[in-house]
């Protein structure tokens, strides 16, 4: 199998050699995946894990007018899933699909056990993975109940500061839970703002 | 020390005998906290999660403008802490008071590593209490995202049926991220439409 960028991101997490782990991912099934294409689509049960290796994902629902709402995106190096249907063998309320042609590694709970068992640290590392996705979960519902249009797109591109010029802005709009006219005002805002300085 | 909830809550949820387990709870601290009373600050390293054996806690923000903004309600049986201050040593940005005179048993680290130890299917019940907290907060960020005022307001009070009577509106819509006044028309509209069936 060609080299992973899982594999450089797990060993330089977990401060191990690559080569020590890299024949555990001999297994694992790297899907490539065309730009709007599904991963997972409402009422699918997700199975798997998605590490994204090349290209950009999203995930969003849609609400009963066919609306979208973003609830992430994941481009390279990025972990998505909705673990709500993995864990709890629920049909998935959301859709993940390709905003560019993607290679994904799919990571199922039976390879979580056996990196738990070949990589000591690994446990701690995903616990560590569960812990910080609650704290930017946590993070986000005080934002969307307390923070400026400002304040969100501001806290936004410091999440993702790579992905703003692949996506639509309409997009992150629905990300950000605000119209995609208040983020344009808030963007020229921001541009006469920093134009000043 | 008095018998506790949370032996009953463990012992019900992990399927075994309460008495197995009742003395691993003798070192616990059992905290007594007036209504109005804080166990967490903005800027507080929290230090432990809180369970409710009695009483009814609030977790919120203030944004800059004073604001209050709901994050979430503790009544007796649930957990409330602030996992990004615990797992990841920072200041909170959060404020955890009680709403009514309460009893909290508290619950640190260490504690979590001993009943890890000494109850084998602690372990397990402590990771689906993780990705139960990450289902839910999830789950919120689409409501605030997608959802109408009426459908949140039922999502809560299906999730907390028992506090409605037990907390000022002023929070409940501050936890829906609306205003009071949308919270009092989507009541009355639900109330004509329970009447006219």
């Amino acid at each position: 199998m060609q080299h992973l960028r899982i594999v450089d991101y797990l060993s330089s997490k977990l401060h191990i050699e690559s080569d020590s782990i890299s024949t555990l991912f001999d297994t694992c099934i790297l899907k490539e995946i065309k730009k709007n294409d599904f991963l997972l689509s409402e009422n699918d049960y997700c199975k798997h894990t998605f590490f994204v290796e090349k290209g950009l994902l999203r995930q969003y629902s849609i609400d009963d007018n066919g609306k979208e709402h973003t609830i992430s995106f994941a481009p390279e190096n990025w972990f998505v899933t909705d673990r709500e249907s993995v864990y709890f063998d629920s049909p998935s309320r959301y859709y993940i699909q390709a905003l560019e042609d993607s290679e994904v590694v799919l990571i199922d709970e039976n390879f979580i056990q056996l990196l738990s068992e070949k990589i000591p640290s690994f446990t701690t590392f995903n616990d560590r993975l569960l812990h910080n996705h609650i704290r930017h979960l946590q993070n986000r519902i005080n934002l969307l109940l307390s923070a400026s249009a400002e304040r969100r797109y501001l806290e936004f591109i410091e999440m993702y500061p790579d992905i703003l010029l692949r996506v639509p802005l309409t997009m992150v709009a629905s990300y950000l839970g605000i119209t995609p006219e208040s983020l344009s005002r808030v963007r020229k805002d921001l541009a006469r703002k920093n134009f000043k300085k």
